[in-house]
C-alpha cells in the first residue's frame, strides 16, 4: 500500500525534548485535536461514548463502511478479503477494556518530548464488540515462517519526514492471544469514526498504539517489522541513537477523581472540611492491581484504600478512600502496585519519546 | 439554590492577557479537558457524537436521571416541577443547530486573554431532540413583570473569585423564541453527561454559552440577570472596568477542513499537486450566509466558491471550491459574508475576554 503514498521534502522538525514549562503552539494544536477523559469521569464504570480519550496521529480518515474492506496477506495458507458484512457474521463478542494512551503522563517529564502533551487524562473504558482475531487467522492458517502480524491502518500523514502509513506488528504468539479484537462497535453503537470506525485492532493490557484504527490490512511476515512506529517511537529510549526497549503492555496506574469542585482558570481544587470520600480507578494492563495506598499529606504517610476486583480482565479496578479535609491546604496522591510486585514511582522516569510515565498524580486541593 | 455553595477565599488568580506566544501549563490544562472538532470533521453534515465541541467550566456534574427534575418559578402564573418523563411527554421536535463557543479563535489574539485557548476548531452541529421551551412558558403563564428568564445549571466552582453555578438568562422574547429546546437528546441518543445530560437549553443561532446545560431552573424575573456569565465575562468589553455589550448570537464565519495530509508534529498540510477540492462550512447565527471566497495566494486574490443553501435555520451551509494546486507554498484562507452584508474580518478585532473572534482561517501548504 506504500507505494500509493505521495512524497514530499523533509519538514526537519525540531523535536528536541525541551526545557520550558509552557507550551508550544504545535503542542496545543495537538491538545486541541486529541482528547482526554475529564478526571471526575472516573466516576463511570464505562466512559460514556466521547469522554473515551482520543489519540489521532493524522487526520481521522473517511472511509465508506460499505466499500470497506479487511485484506489479510502473507504468510497464510490462503489470503482473505473480508467485508464489514463478512466480519460481522462471524462469532462476535463484547469486552471491557480499559485504553491508555503510552504518552500519557509525557507533560509531567522534564526535560519534556515535545509531541502531543498528555497530562494524565489519556485514558478510558469501552465495551468493544467484534470478532476475535485468532479464530480468523487459524482459519486462514499461520505459515511456518510467520513471525509477527503487521497491521495497517488507512491513516497517513508525515513523520519522521517521511509520508506513511500508521503501521505497528505484533508477535504472531501476542496476535493469536485470545483477548484480541476485530471490533466494529464501542459502547453498543457502531464504532465512530474518530475511534477507528468501520473497523480497529483492540489489543487488551496493551497501551493504545497497538489497538490500530481504521484497520484495512493484516499481513504475515517472516521477519520484525521496523516501522517508524515499532522503532522510531513507542520506545522506552533514553540516549540520542538508542532503540530502547519496545513499549508494550501499560504499567501499573491509580488516578483519583478529583474531589470537591473546580476553580475555572487553574483548576485547584476546593474542598469543603469535613468527611470526603476519595475514589478512582486503577489499572496494570494485563495484571491485576493488588494495593491502592492514598497519601493526603503530599507523600509523608500512605494508607491503604478499598480495592474493587476488575470486572474483566485488562480493565481498570475501582477504589475508595475515607479522608478526613481539615481547613487549610493539602497535597493527595495515589499509587498502585500490581501482582507482579511493580509500584508507581514517585517521580517520572524519563524517556526521549515521553513514553510510559506512570509516576503519581499529585492533586493540590484547599480545605475550607 | 446558591445559598447551598461554601465559600472560599479567593484565589486571586492574574488573567490579565498576555504578549507570550507560549502557553502557560493553565491553559493546556483547560485544552485538555475540553475538546474542538478536528476540522476534517466539516466533511460531516452532522458531527459526529463525540466529535462536536466541548466546553465544560467547571466539573460534569454526576446527575441521576431519574432523580432530575426542572423548576419553573418566579414571575409565573404556575411554578412547574417536571421530571424527565414529565418533559418527554410534551411534544417532541428535532433541530438540526450549529453551535460554536463564543471563546472560539481566542488563541488567536494578541494580547491573548487567558482562558480556554481555543484556535478554530470550538464547533459542531447536532440534532437535538427535546420540547420547546415557549409552550412550556405560555402553560406556566408569563407574568407582566417577567423581562428575563435566568437559567440555572447543576455545574458549580469557583470563578472571578466566587463559588458559583453556571447561570445565564435570556430576555423573555428570546425565551420566547420557537426555536429555543429544553433538549434531553443528541444525534438519537439521550443527551451525554459532557453535552448537559439528562437536559439541557438549545438556543438555535447563539453562542454556546446560551445553552445551558444540566439545566435544573428556570426563573422568569423582573429585572436584568447580573451573574458572573452575563456581566463578568461574554462580552464584547475592552478597556479594564468596561463592561462592553453582550455576546450573543454567532459572527459570520467560514472554514475549511485542512486539504492533503498533516505532519505528525507540525500540522503542516502537504498536498500532492493537482485539481484540489477544498470543502468546508460556512454559518452566521441566526443569519444566512450569501457569500463564501476563498484566497488561495494568502489574500491577494480571491474567488467565489460554489455555496449550499442550508438543511435548517441556525445551521451550517456547505461550499466547495476548485483548486488547482501548483508546486511550492501557498496560503489558503476563506471568508464569508451574511444577508447583513457583515463580512469576516482579516485579522482579529481584539477584546478583553477573546469573545467571537471570526478573523479568517489561514492554512499554509506544501504542494509537491
Amino acid at each position: 500500500m506504500k507505494n500509493r503514498l505521495p512524497v514530499f521534502a523533509p519538514l526537519e522538525t525540531d523535536r528536541t525534548p525541551t526545557e520550558d514549562p509552557d507550551f508550544s503552539i504545535e503542542e496545543l494544536q495537538l491538545a486541541s485535536r486529541n482528547r482526554g477523559m475529564p478526571l471526575e469521569a472516573l466516576r463511570y464504570d464505562v466512559t460514556p461514548t466521547g469522554l473515551h480519550y482520543l489519540l489521532t496521529h493524522f487526520d481521522i480518515p473517511a472511509v465508506r463502511a460499505k466499500r470497506f474492506r479487511l485484506e489479510l496477506r502473507g504468510l497464510v495458507g490462503r489470503e482473505l478479503t473480508l467485508g464489514l458484512a463478512d466480519l460481522m457474521a462471524r462469532p462476535s463478542v463484547t469486552r471491557r477494556v480499559t485504553m491508555e494512551c503510552a504518552g500519557n503522563g509525557r507533560a509531567g517529564m522534564r526535560p519534556r518530548p515535545r509531541s502531543q502533551p498528555w497530562l494524565l487524562e489519556a485514558i478510558g473504558t469501552a465495551e468493544w464488540t467484534g470478532t476475535p482475531l485468532r479464530a480468523l487467522l487459524e482459519e486462514a492458517g499461520v505459515g511456518a515462517g510467520a513471525l509477527e502480524a503487521v497491521f495497517t491502518g488507512l491513516d497517513a500523514g508525515m513523520e519522521a519526514d517521511e509520508v506513511q502509513r500508521y503501521q505497528r506488528s505484533l508477535a504472531v504468539a501476542d496476535a493469536l492471544d485470545e483477548g484480541v479484537l476485530l471490533a466494529w462497535a464501542m459502547n453498543g453503537e457502531p464504532l465512530p469514526p474518530q475511534h477507528g470506525g468501520p473497523l480497529r485492532l483492540v489489543v487488551p493490557g496493551w497501551y493504545g498504539m497497538a489497538s490500530v484504527k481504521w484497520l484495512a490490512r493484516i499481513e504475515l511476515a517472516p521477519r520484525p517489522f521496523e516501522g517508524h512506529y515499532m522503532v522510531g517511537t513507542y520506545r522506552y529510549a533514553v540516549g540520542e541513537g538508542e532503540l530502547g526497549e519496545p513499549v508494550t503492555r501499560q504499567r501499573v496506574r491509580a488516578l483519583v477523581a478529583p474531589p470537591g469542585m473546580p476553580d475555572f482558570y487553574t483548576r485547584m481544587r476546593l474542598v469543603p472540611a469535613g468527611p470526603v470520600l476519595l475514589e478512582g480507578r486503577a489499572w496494570a494492563g494485563a495484571r491485576e492491581v493488588v494495593r491502592v495506598e492514598v497519601s493526603t499529606d503530599g507523600g509523608a504517610t500512605w494508607a491503604e484504600a478499598r480495592l474493587e476486583p476488575a470486572a474483566a480482565a485488562c480493565c481498570w479496578q475501582a477504589w475508595r478512600f475515607d479522608w478526613q479535609a481539615r481547613p487549610g491546604r493539602a497535597t493527595l496522591m495515589v499509587r498502585a502496585t500490581d501482582d507482579g510486585g511493580e509500584r508507581q514511582p514517585l517521580e517520572p522516569v524519563w524517556n526521549r519519546h515521553g513514553m510510559g510515565n506512570n509516576a503519581v498524580q499529585r492533586v493540590d486541593v484547599i480545605v475550607a
